[in-house]
Order: structure tokens, then C-alpha cells, then sequence
């Protein structure tokens, strides 16, 4: 073999990094890898738009099947995004035989075990670093150097334009629409921030991270997903007031034949190494039983950042296919028939801490009228504050409670807001405390 | 074949570590590679003490040439420490054809060649996740997720026992003697904690990293390097002052034709990640061209987190066998051929910011002979802070310079020293300022 042929199917943000990568460090690549990895067709539908790249006479092409049609093609990369078209080309790559690299989550949370079982079948690598964390290697990490962990617990911040906002509420005191309005500005939100915004791209990461370090079947339904835009500066500031900071957060914990496994904005206090985690970066604590916590941290999105994980994982393709090896590393980290269906706890059954506030009215005995709720549910409160009255006639009350049951609280939440003294839903937000 | 035969050479903290993990997690290891790991043997020359371990009748015994000299070894854990016997018996090993994994940073900073050679000729696998970092994945990320990256720069704390010394000094303002003799007494700081303490551990580690960021040849003897003992609770005090933290690091820089390889302590401003990593945790920042800068986290030492990393490697080493792949990644991360011999700058020739500490007799024109002297070899200030005066009569002088030549700032050093108005040497430490 004198090189290794590799074919871009889609020529967008990412596209267009892993052409560039692939063009500008050539010669390092080879040097690394000993064979040269030779960008032999990038195809995109709108071969018209200037990516900023010369490509050589034959390279862009509009029609993705060319590439999956040569039989000279040894790696494909599926950089189209969604979720049709892309599966079915992944399908079709896999089928003419060829390894795929991708940075579809949406593709491989929502019906990745398709794909999955016709990689094994045809015995090729599907690889897909690039899908979780950017830059930060999040899958290798776990499938590989903590093979030997049993892994107890993960938390990330697995979606930049929230970790951006969130900060920027933090530091500026600004409201969600205007720090969301600077992100759009800045290109670090989606012109439609929905899926960022309310958790789903976050739910999808972590759908394929549980995958992987409990060997289970994907499950994105099961998660239990809340996003930001409920998040207001007070909040932050109140929280700020007890050492807490609030993040998106991606959470699991392997409670052995049930995981838990949700997303939603989490009250992490300083020590933690996530609460310095600000603006768009990412971060992916793991807690293994040997290891203890390790950390990952980089650009979780980006051009270059996700390119740099695409072509990390076409040099792995590279060296397998130079040293004869096929699936060396299962998809999932473990060998197809040991994978397992294991559920996923109803947020409601699970406990934590809890941050609640509400607006009460100013009348003697609503505070205790509230405590003896909660005492009732067996929620107990580890401080209470009570801030000045405002101008409404109403005090807010800021609680933080030991760890409870989720499903008593909400319900006592619920008991709470039908006071008359109560004038609006309470806020509530969960406190991730244990030592990480 | 129906297991995978690993024999650990040293039963020290580490060795056991690796066994228990092996024997505890012997299930989880073979649902996710396929194939049982069986630890045949565990060698030491002291069987009689207890290790808390109860191992199958011989299993554990007292001479690591049984393991090697056993046609049915599949992989050799080498965790003796030291160079001489762990290196003899690591030679010993490839050449009766077994993969080894070792935690031994000194062996291969200093004679990692002819271990190298003799695995490459030997078509066998030599990992050493292990060595740097404990836990953390530090060389699989820079050989493989990072292979598409030109690497810029890398910053490292990779010492847990100076680490723990200076966070204790920092939030104790206690001295360095007191802070070493609690880290020694908590088990963080060998008995001797000369390499430690001086920065020579952190040496070894980084003669490693840049062989594998750079694709050069080792070079341990090259890197300037200076420990923690000389670091004062004033020094962290002021540091705080102007908003650094002071760590110690191992640094490097790739200028193209020459790097930069250097250990010593080094204000970084609280922004960079580097800042927040206390105790004895490790962490290394990793600057890419594609990637941005990344981090990596984690227990950079301790029976069970460098087992994991141990572990990590056997568990790889497994799946190539299994999949018939040998040396899969080259050892230094590019083949033997392409392995360059990059020069490391002297220390004299770099350029970075400086803190500069002095004690001056409180005469009139003190200050501004001093500025003079640096003024006249290109050295420009940037903040000035005159403490109050001491009872002996001199007043503490604090300056920052902007980024400025480490020969001329020396030899300024040596001039101001040299001042009837400077009774003690002044205190130097460098800044490590840019945005990581």
C-alpha cells in the first residue's frame, strides 16, 4: 500500500476543517503515521461557495457516491450533519466496505445501532470522537486508557453555547435573551439555538457516553433532559452567595443494573474543577474506581478543534488498516454480545440537593407553613435565607436541602405553589455536591 | 487462544495495585476486550510481606525470570522502579518476545533507546502510559487523538508531591520545610524527596513528552531544571498580589528547528485552567494547531490511579494481539526513521515574563539605579510594588517585566547583586503568561 485514500462526504463547517488538517499537516500526518493519507475526494452538494481551500483537479465533487462507489476509497468521513441523508450514506460507505468517521451525535444517539451492527458485520471501524466533546478525548479515553475502571459516575459540560451563555449571565449579570443574543452574534449559537439551548445536543453526547462506559445499549429517550433558558442572573447570584456556581450539566451514575443518566442546569460548588470551566469550553469529569476523578477539558465545537477529532480518528483507521487490524476497539468498548440493555432510572426516584426559591408573601407563618411541607415529604433543609421585601409586597426565600427524594420534592414544590402566599411557581435547581 | 497470560515483575506499591486491579475487575476487563487477562504471575523478590492480596497457589513468587522464560506470557507489567535490574529484565523480556508495560519514567528518560530498539526490532509493543501522569492519558491523547496536530506548546504540572507542598504554602502560608514534612507525613513525599522537590521527576516526564510531540530523540540532559525549595509564603503572597499562582511546571515550546524544555516554578495568571489544580492532582494543558488548547486531569500518582494507566496499556496490548496488530502506534509516536534530533534552547536564550523580588536599603535612588540597569539591557518593567519597610531597614521591592531575554535578565540580576544598597540575592521567578 503506498497511501491511504480518504473521501469527505459533506463540505460545511466541519468538512471544510478536516480538508484543511488534512491538506496543511500532509507531511506531518505521514511522518506520524509512516504512510500518506491522500484527501482524495471532498464532495458536496454546493461546490459553488468558497471554503478558502485550492483543491487539486477532480478533489470537489457534488455527488457523495462517487466516493462510496470508488473502490480505491479506504476512509470516509460523513461530515453532512442530520440525520437521512447521512445515515444513509454511512450505511452505503459500510457496505462498499469502507470505515467511517463521523461527528453525527444526533445520528449515532438516535439510531446508531443500525449502523453499529453493520460495522461488525462487515467487520470496518466506525469511529466517532468527534461526536462528543470536540477535541477532548472523551471516547478513547473511556473505551481505552480506563478499560480497567469500572466507572461510577461522569460529568460534562458538553454543550458550548450554554456554557457560553451561563457564563456570560455570571459575569455580566445580563438576562438569558441578551447573553443567547450575543452568542447568535458571535456564531457560537445556531441561528434555531433550540437544541443547544434546551439540553437536547447535551442529552444526545451523553446518550453515547453511557453507551460506552457501562456497555449498554444507546437509550436517548430514557434521559431526562431540562435546558437554560429558565436560568435567571439572580439565581446565579444567589448561588454564587452559598459558593455554588450553575452549569448545563451531562450526569450519570452506574448504580449497577440501573444508571442514571440527565441533563439540566446543576449547582456545582467552587472546588469542583467544572465550576472553572467558562465561555465555550467543555469539560468531561469521569470517575472510575481506580483512576478516581480524571478530567478532560478542551474546545468542545469549532472547525478546527472538531477536525482536530476527526482526523485523530482517521490516523487510528490509518494505523489499523497498515497493521492488519479490524475493530481492534469495539464500537461501543465492548465486544457486540456483551453489550447490555440496562435501564435508566426515572429522574423521579432519584435523590440529590436541592435549590429552591420562592416569592412569598410577607405574612407571619408562610415560612413555616412552607418548612412543615417539606418536613412532611422528609426533605430537610440545610439553610434557608431570606432576602429583603420587594416593592410587590413579597420576600423572596432561597432553601437548600440535604439530599431527597426528587419525586417528594416536586410534589411538596407542587403542595407549596398552591398556597395562596405563594403568587409564583418556585424555582428549582439541583445541587450536585459529592466529591468529584 | 482463549486468555491473555500477564505477569507483573515487582510487587511494590504500584505492582500490587496492578494486581489487585487485574484480579477485581478480571470480569468487567473481559466483557470489554472478549478474553480473559489472567495474571499467571506476580514476582518479588519479598514474598513474605503481606500485600492484602490472596493469590491462586503459584501465582506469587520470587523471580521475575520465571515470567520472562515462560513460553505462555503474553505481557510483562514491569514495575520493579529503579534502572538497572528493571532495565536488564525489560530487555530480557522483548527478546523472549513478550510485550511490556512499565510505569518507569526514569528508565526510559534515560535509557529508553536502546529499550526502544529492541522493541521495534523485536516488532513488540512497549508502552508507558503509566509514566507520565498517572491516571491521566496523557500519551495516548498525544499519540493518537492528537496525531493531526502540530503541537505548539504543552504546560505541565506533573509533580503530586511539589504540587501538594505549594497549595499548602499557598493557603497555609506555612513554610517549605513544614509544608514537605506534612506531605511526607500524609505519604505524598518519599522519604528522600530529593527528585521530587528539585524537579527532576518532572524532568523525566517531560524528556518524554516532547520526544512524543516533537518525534524527537530523548533528551533528558538538555532541560534546565529548578525545584520548589527556594519558594516563600512571601513570594506566593505577592504572586496572589498581582493575581498569578505559582507552580511548579514543565514547559515547552516548539520553535520549528529548536524547542523549549524546561522545569521550574512559574507564576500563571488565575485564568489559566493550570491555576486551579491543587494537592497532589496533575494536569497537563496541550496546545494544538487544530485542537486550541486542551487539559487533561487527574491523581498523577498512587497504588490504584497508576494501575489504571497500567492497565489502560495491558488492555491494549490485549486487543492487538487479538486482532493480530503489532506496534500499531510507533513508541516515540512516528516510526524509528522519521525520529528527529531536536535541539533544546538553553535556558540563557529564552524570552518570558519575570517576577523579580529584591531587598534594598531604603536610600534615595535606589529604585532608580536598579530600573537603570535593566532599562540599559532591554528589560521593561511593567509594575513596580515598594512593600513597606522591614525593622532591619530595607524595604522589599516587587517588580513584573514585560516579556524579556533570560541572559540579560541574569546578568541584570547579577549587576543589581552586586549593589552596596542589596544585601541579599534577589528572587527571581519566571511568568508564564499567555493565553493557554
Amino acid at each position: 500500500m503506498k497511501e491511504i485514500n480518504v473521501g469527505i462526504m459533506g463540505c460545511g463547517v466541519v468538512g471544510t476543517g478536516v480538508a484543511k488538517l488534512l491538506m496543511e499537516n500532509a507531511d506531518l500526518l505521514e511522518s506520524r503515521i509512516g504512510l500518506r493519507l491522500n484527501l482524495k475526494y471532498v464532495a458536496d452538494i454546493d461546490t459553488a461557495t468558497d471554503r478558502g481551500i485550492i483543491f487539486d483537479k477532480g478533489v470537489f465533487i457534488p455527488d457523495a457516491n462517487t466516493i462510496i462507489d470508488d473502490p480505491d476509497i479506504h476512509i470516509v468521513a460523513e461530515l453532512i450533519g442530520g440525520k437521512t441523508a447521512a445515515g444513509e450514506l454511512t450505511l452505503r460507505a459500510l457496505d462498499k466496505g469502507k470505515h467511517v468517521v463521523t461527528a453525527n451525535k444526533a445520528l449515532i444517539a438516535s439510531s446508531g445501532g443500525a449502523i453499529f451492527r453493520k460495522a461488525a458485520e462487515k467487520g470496518l471501524d466506525f469511529a466517532f470522537e468527534a461526536s462528543v466533546g470536540g477535541c477532548m478525548p472523551v471516547i478513547k479515553t473511556i473505551r481505552e486508557s480506563l478499560a480497567g475502571n469500572r466507572i461510577y459516575a461522569m460529568k460534562g459540560i458538553l454543550n458550548g453555547t450554554c456554557n457560553y451563555i451561563l457564563t456570560k449571565i455570571s459575569k455580566e449579570g445580563c438576562t438569558f435573551e441578551t447573553a443567547l443574543g450575543e452568542a447568535q452574534h458571535k456564531g457560537y449559537a445556531e441561528a434555531d439555538p433550540f437544541l443547544d439551548v434546551e439540553g437536547h445536543d447535551s442529552a444526545h453526547k451523553l446518550a453515547i457516553l453511557i453507551s460506552l462506559a457501562y456497555g449498554m445499549e444507546m437509550n436517548l429517550e430514557d434521559i431526562h433532559v431540562e435546558g437554560i433558558t429558565g436560568i435567571t442572573p439572580m439565581d446565579i447570584r444567589y448561588a454564587g452567595e452559598f459558593g455554588f456556581k450553575i452549569k448545563l450539566l451531562a450526569i450519570t451514575k452506574n448504580h449497577g443494573d440501573r444508571v442514571e443518566a440527565r441533563v439540566h442546569p446543576a449547582m456545582i460548588p467552587e472546588q469542583n474543577p467544572l465550576s472553572h470551566v467558562n465561555g465555550s469550553m467543555n469539560a468531561l469529569t469521569i470517575n472510575g474506581d481506580a483512576a478516581g476523578t480524571t478530567m478532560l477539558y478542551g474546545a468542545g465545537a469549532g472547525m478546527m478543534p472538531t477536525a482536530s477529532a476527526v482526523v485523530g480518528d482517521i490516523a487510528d483507521i490509518a494505523r489499523n488498516i497498515m497493521t492488519g487490524s479490524r475493530m481492534r476497539v469495539p464500537i461501543l468498548g465492548s465486544p457486540e454480545k456483551n453489550i447490555k440493555k440496562i435501564p435508566i432510572i426515572p429522574v423521579t426516584e432519584i435523590s440529590t440537593g436541592y435549590y429552591i426559591r420562592l416569592e412569598a408573601a410577607d405574612h407571619p407563618g408562610v415560612l413555616s407553613r412552607i418548612s412543615g411541607i417539606l418536613g412532611d415529604r422528609g426533605i430537610s433543609i440545610k439553610s434557608v435565607h431570606q432576602k429583603g421585601r420587594r416593592s410587590n409586597g413579597t420576600v423572596p426565600v432561597v432553601m437548600i436541602t440535604h439530599m431527597a427524594l426528587e419525586k417528594e420534592v416536586q410534589r411538596a414544590l407542587d403542595e407549596i405553589a398552591s398556597l395562596d402566599a405563594i403568587p409564583e411557581k418556585p424555582v428549582l435547581i439541583r445541587i450536585e455536591e459529592e466529591e468529584q
